[in-house]
């Protein structure tokens, strides 16, 4: 099988510092750099092939410290704390001798518990009910997700029309890719940012931190293979350059596998 | 005036090597260890006091990497990045020789932008008219807060037949203390655990991770004074030994100051 271009762009080279090397991915490439997503998911996967991992991905925090460059790049993930079933990471992202994301993930072995989704998911239309948007952004990343907008979608005319951030779609991995937590990672910043919802104005912006709490454990992600995921993400507060997002991702069958936040800087 | 319990529980002295040396409140105890927004507040706190601080606080991250003991603790808190208006603190809070708490901020100097509360505040009956509460938990820390449930507090009686993980509640510092940076990140760690509300049912339970997004400025905190917040919180998933919880606080006014999210350890 042909490798993804995902598993190619969050591929890391064990160094011999214990360090682990990277490089950005050109079929994910943002406007300026990477797409945030993608550098989330090769924080996270410096935890996921590391040789001392416990368990799997509880919670996820990426601080996005500067502007990633095009090209290599030198992950540090060190366990701070091991204890029988839980694991507490810091990773640091550096480029030429700078540091340009911090992050901290909990990792765990879990047990099975009574469980259940307080939060069920919207009522929505199946994916093939879905047409492709209208619009798409010029970026290169937008074309490695299939991404079927049923409400929120990015405005067709920046019209200052705006009346509410929320947003609600479906999504995959373009072409399909098995989830596994790594994509989970990327996709849990797949929205366009919610100003540009609220507002229909553009204006410059980015993440600053972003945080991912993992509902579903590995074989959950196993069953559900290369299905949509039914992503939903509004603003709370938009407040003198800083906004913020809260989302969730649903599987088709309607199990809540991640919700995840973010606070994204603004201008004007 | 008299110092109030807070200060002395947030006090740090700077230690020669840069660190801090702080030391669990009795006033804050909770069952066994500290009450957790204290902790959390000690951290934040270690960047509130560096001498390298840039700005405010935009957004932090705790992660409870093991129980913290009765006793003193030693705080590092690093810059990693420093970009011209915005700042990356990697924090680790030490005892014994090892980490019990890991975390990141993100501070930064705010500009006037366009903004706007998307998340409103709830209709609720004022302070005055929202009786103190008829069950109050034995633990210590619980009497250094007002606390005026309105919907979804403690049960009255553990008969596993809770329905909704919804709590709405005022709250304030007991006696009052103008609020600030540090006490807000106390505070969102004040609702009791999801879970006891949706199952009415007391099982074992510990916060993994909290993530606190700061919306008010000093100066909108300053104009808060000691008044009350209306607290909201609720859990989107319960799966497998984590649970989530999605909380907000808004001032009297209706301004959102936090929005913040943690995922909880529960057993059985």
């Amino acid at each position: 099988m042909k490798s993804h271009p995902f598993d190619k762009a969050i591929k890391l080279a064990p160094q011999e510092d214990g360090t682990w090397l990277g490089h950005t991915s050109a079929p994910y490439a943002n406007m300026v750099g990477p797409f945030g997503g993608v550098t989330a998911a090769q924080a996270l996967n410096a935890v996921l092939v590391h040789p001392q991992l416990l368990g799997e991905p509880i919670s996820l925090t990426v601080n996005f410290a500067a502007a990633v460059a095009n090209g290599p790049f030198t992950v540090q993930a060190r366990a701070a704390r091991t204890n029988r079933s839980t694991q507490h990471w810091i990773i640091e992202m550096i480029q030429a001798g700078q540091t340009v994301l911090t992050a901290t993930a909990v990792t765990a072995t879990r047990r099975e518990t009574w469980s259940l989704d307080e939060e069920t998911m919207p009522a929505s239309p199946m994916p093939d009910q879905v047409p492709l948007p209208k619009v798409e952004a010029p970026m290169e990343w937008i074309k490695r997700y299939e991404v079927r907008p049923i409400v929120g979608g990015l405005p067709e005319v920046w019209d200052a029309s705006g009346h509410s951030s929320l947003s609600q779609l479906w999504v995959r991995d373009n072409p399909p890719r098995p989830l596994d937590f790594a994509s989970l990672a990327a996709i849990a910043d797949i929205f366009f940012p919610r100003v540009f919802i609220r507002r229909s104005t553009h204006v410059p912006v980015g993440t600053v931190s972003m945080t991912v709490y993992f509902h579903a454990n590995g074989q959950q992600l196993t069953e559900h293979g290369t299905g949509y995921l039914l992503g939903q993400a509004r603003a709370q507060a938009f407040r003198n350059g800083f906004f913020d997002q809260t989302s969730q991702l649903w599987s088709e069958s309607g199990a809540l596998l991640v919700t995840t936040h973010q606070v994204v800087y603004y201008k004007e």
